[in-house]
């Protein structure tokens, strides 16, 4: 099984040839016949609460096979392992790197009844630094539901900012907004993440803010956004006669420029392990949702999430949801050539989802280098986009049932709603009705229809999955995000790329430093930035830039 | 210059043939000396208030010159000015089609001191509705301010709830969402779309229904979605002791089965031959706009709007922003064969602009059949994606820096916050930081950047605009909305297919029907549905699909 030494590569693969070839001729879902009720039975899979159907996807038999093949070949479910034994994995052989483990798992690795693999690995430090900062929240929420913790009226705080880009701010919004029926007692989280001051003007209109708490949340403790979102905060604080260092409270990493308790009422620390994009179940995501859903709801959280993980380490793809999911994706990517991947909730809950989902995927997965440092010859993650049905058939379905650009979807269905608040029209239930055109989808997008009129035809073939849960529960969207995650960790380990680091962000905030520095000299010296100071950095491009858009 | 009759095909246009030939070796925005503030400031067009810069798109004079040959050969200006004067030109030629003009331009010809090229056109009795409808809404609302309009208590409406879906919704949430500084005395309008019941059941909550206005949206007043959503609605009006009919509005065609004065405190008009995508500057934003934003400000977005169409009339792509980046996109799409496009506002207000533009481009270009009802062998519509930044840049940049996948990007910028609540940190103001960081991903994107530590490389050649506005005001955003609306339509003239209808989403329509028998069927007789009673039409897919999703 542990043949996923350097020498694995994913163009080089047996597999790959044997898919490159299966795939001029793919699975035709509109011959007659071809998509039955035995299909759909047959192509089923389960694990952590879900099903997922792909009896829609452009496969028979020896492509799955073929993509069986090719996980064994990469070791993918033994580099899986590895990953969550806390093996160091976010690296690049040969060059600088992170270079350091993977270690979100530990977040969630909080249940003493769910089996632990690793009793004794390398993952050991994060699952206490974990199991310590979750045990913290709890007894810092318990002292606000008891009013032991209040502002200095003694009245309890009943609003949050979270302040906080990219992982710190769309994993943490995206769940919060999923889960609106387990809110507390009235209690509201509003985000700011954007360093565009109209976000934070907007965000603290209309709060009162003597009874709101600021989470301010960066790894790093520097993230520009974030620091200058916090001063704007600090000074309406400033401004209407509060105590900023009663208020504020942060997540960070340990020892980071932040990391200074006499600023903040309270100060939560994440694992330096972990990635942005796969914090949403640290402290980053736990604060925010333990305020405004409550500690049970975000334990519950973690224990969907814990639960696909484990259910992630089976070595079988048919017993393995996100093992399964990324195959088929590589399959549309990399042998049928589709570039885009929609992913489609039916639930308005997820109406930010698929936003956080572009930061998981495109940002671990946007590469085109392999762990060994060399020119990746093949695709890599696709562009991920999407919005909940049924919202989407009235905006954009036009282009997936009807162009030339044919788009994998991905659907995501609940047998029951949240709420349970429904109605009757017609004979059936709005939930019903949400199904019904899930299910309709599905299948029109597989089979397509001929017709006389050759504006009225759709071609078929537009190959989706299908993942079904219950409802919409924090345990079962902590399963969903992990299915996600793993997913997308399962494609970087296959295709033998590092899903970990995030190199393409630097250079636009090289450049971005440069060009404040016109703005720099423009603001202190009222000199024309055209003539800077003698010895400064001149950056003709951006000052150019800045001309012709008539900014300076 | 009417060389647009039947006998025009884009793919047999001898300016293709050239594109054709030029785009085998693109202008390189890597080469040294390439970028430069010449070309900057040369490759940039201006009109109703907007700057585009173009100079980091991959073109070379030659290239610009074959795109201004293709504009003349299809007579795009010509077709454009025909479309907004009213010819019918929603149809396919020699089969059924909706076979209507295009009308949405008379909803902002609203403006006696602009110019009215098509005085005594077919454009007439919609231009003649639309003010008429114009006019009843400054009166609706002049009696909502006065106290004139009031609840059973004689206290004001407060809130607004608008139920619609696609159309009758992704535009005027964004355009709302757009514009909150504007928002007149604490009001607020909430959005239901979904079918799901929990939208209905999240945005009804917490809210004083005897303060509350709803506002239900279909042009055809036969929406499912949204007559199931008025259904939960009404009845949460009555278990709340209060007459409903006190409290809805409606939006919809003239003698639709909505269009019925008993049921609604008001009902405001629509012209039939104006599409959903297109409607946010007709009644369907006009009530919610106007009574969260104020009649003022919905007159100034539809002058914003009136000015883009109106220098959108300029035969020369020089002078007319939506040819020009409409030809630009073609260029993109079907010469450098590049299949999505990202929107990425530096503004956060733009936060839901994206969305509504997936509606506009995809389900108006989003076709594969030419107006005379032949296949298009050339590729039409993008997908189109994006989010504000500088968010983005924390989450899917990566992908558009360094994978193989590239990206068009259109960057949407403005001078001025709309707030102005600013904060000067590290010597710059948040707005500053904010154009910094745009100006930086424009030019990083264009240039890439070498490194010795292949991870670190950023291969460049990624193209992109940049559309510059000073403020985004009212006026700036229906500008921005109309530049949209016509650079889509722009492409569709050119590519001579047919922006205005959407036939691709009937299939779906048609199969969930079927599938809500299934569910009636279960529900009425308590029988299994595998066993439907006799004469029911079968749907054998269906009822497999609902078995392997357990739904049945």
């Amino acid at each position: 099984m542990d043949s996923a030494g350097s020498g694995y590569r994913f163009v080089r693969a047996q597999a790959h040839a044997e898919l490159a070839r299966l795939a001029a001729r793919p699975f035709d879902l509109t011959a007659p016949g071809a998509l039955t009720s035995d299909r759909l039975r047959a192509l089923r899979a389960s694990g952590a609460g879900y099903d997922l159907l792909y009896g829609t996807q452009r496969v028979d038999e020896a492509a799955l096979a073929a993509l069986r093949a090719l996980a064994r070949e990469a070791d993918a479910a033994g580099q899986f392992r590895r990953l969550m034994a806390g093996e160091v994995m976010n690296r690049i052989e040969g060059h600088e790197s992170e270079n350091r483990p993977v270690q979100h798992f530990a977040s969630r690795n909080a249940f003493d009844d769910l089996p632990d693999p690793f009793d004794s690995g390398a993952a050991r430090p994060a699952v206490a630094l974990a199991r310590e900062q979750l045990e913290r929240l709890r007894v810092f929420l318990a002292e606000l539901d008891s009013g032991a913790a209040a502002n200095a009226q003694r009245e309890p705080f009943t609003d949050l900012v979270h302040i906080g880009i990219g992982g710190s701010d769309l994993g943490p919004r995206a769940l919060y907004l999923a889960l609106q029926p387990w809110r507390q007692g009235g209690r509201r989280v509003h985000f700011i993440s954007n360093v565009d001051p109209d976000d934070a003007a907007q965000a603290l209109r209309g709060l009162d803010l003597s009874r709101t708490l600021v989470n301010v949340v960066s790894k790093s403790g520097s993230t520009l956004e974030t620091l200058t979102n916090e001063t704007l905060a600090r000074r309406a604080f400033t401004e209407a006669g509060l105590k900023p260092e009663r208020h504020f409270l942060c997540v960070t990493g340990r020892g980071s420029p932040m990391d200074n308790p006499a600023r903040y009422r309270a100060t939560f620390h994440m694992f330096d392990s972990i990635g942005g994009r796969y914090s949403a179940t640290s402290m980053v995501g736990g604060v925010c949702l333990g305020f405004g859903l409550g500690f049970a709801a975000f334990q519950e959280l973690l224990r969907g999430a814990r639960e696909m993980d484990l259910a992630s380490l089976a070595p079988e793809p048919s017993a393995n949801l996100p093992l399964l999911a990324a195959l088929l994706g590589i399959w549309n990517r990399d042998f049928l050539g589709l570039p885009t991947l929609a992913v489609l909730p039916y639930s308005q809950a997820l109406v930010r989802f698929a936003a956080h989902l572009q930061q998981l995927d495109m940002e671990s997965n946007g590469k085109a280098v392999t762990k060994q440092g060399e020119a990746a010859e093949f695709d890599t993650g696709p562009v991920v986009w999407g919005e909940p049905g049924t919202n989407g058939q009235h905006a954009f379905y036009q282009l997936i049932h009807q162009s030339r650009t044919v788009v994998p979807c991905e659907f995501i269905g609940f047998r029951e709603s949240q709420f349970g608040n429904d109605v009757t029209v017609q004979g059936t239930t709005s939930q019903q009705k949400l199904l019904a055109n899930l299910f309709a989808q599905v299948i029109a997008l597989a089979t397509g229809k001929n017709d006389a009129n050759p504006n009225r035809r759709f071609p078929g073939n537009r190959p989706s999955l299908l993942l079904m849960g219950q409802r919409l529960t924090p345990r079962a969207l902590g399963a969903l995000l992990a299915f996600y995650e793993n997913k997308v960790a399962y494609q970087g380990l296959i295709w033998n790329i590092n899903s970990f680091d995030q190199e393409g962000v630097q250079l636009g905030k090289v450049l971005a430093t440069r060009i404040l520095g016109q703005f720099q000299r423009a603001n202190a010296g009222g000199k024309p930035p055209g003539k800077p100071p003698a010895g400064a950095q001149d950056d003709p491009l951006g000052r150019a830039l800045l001309e012709a858009a008539r900014v300076v």
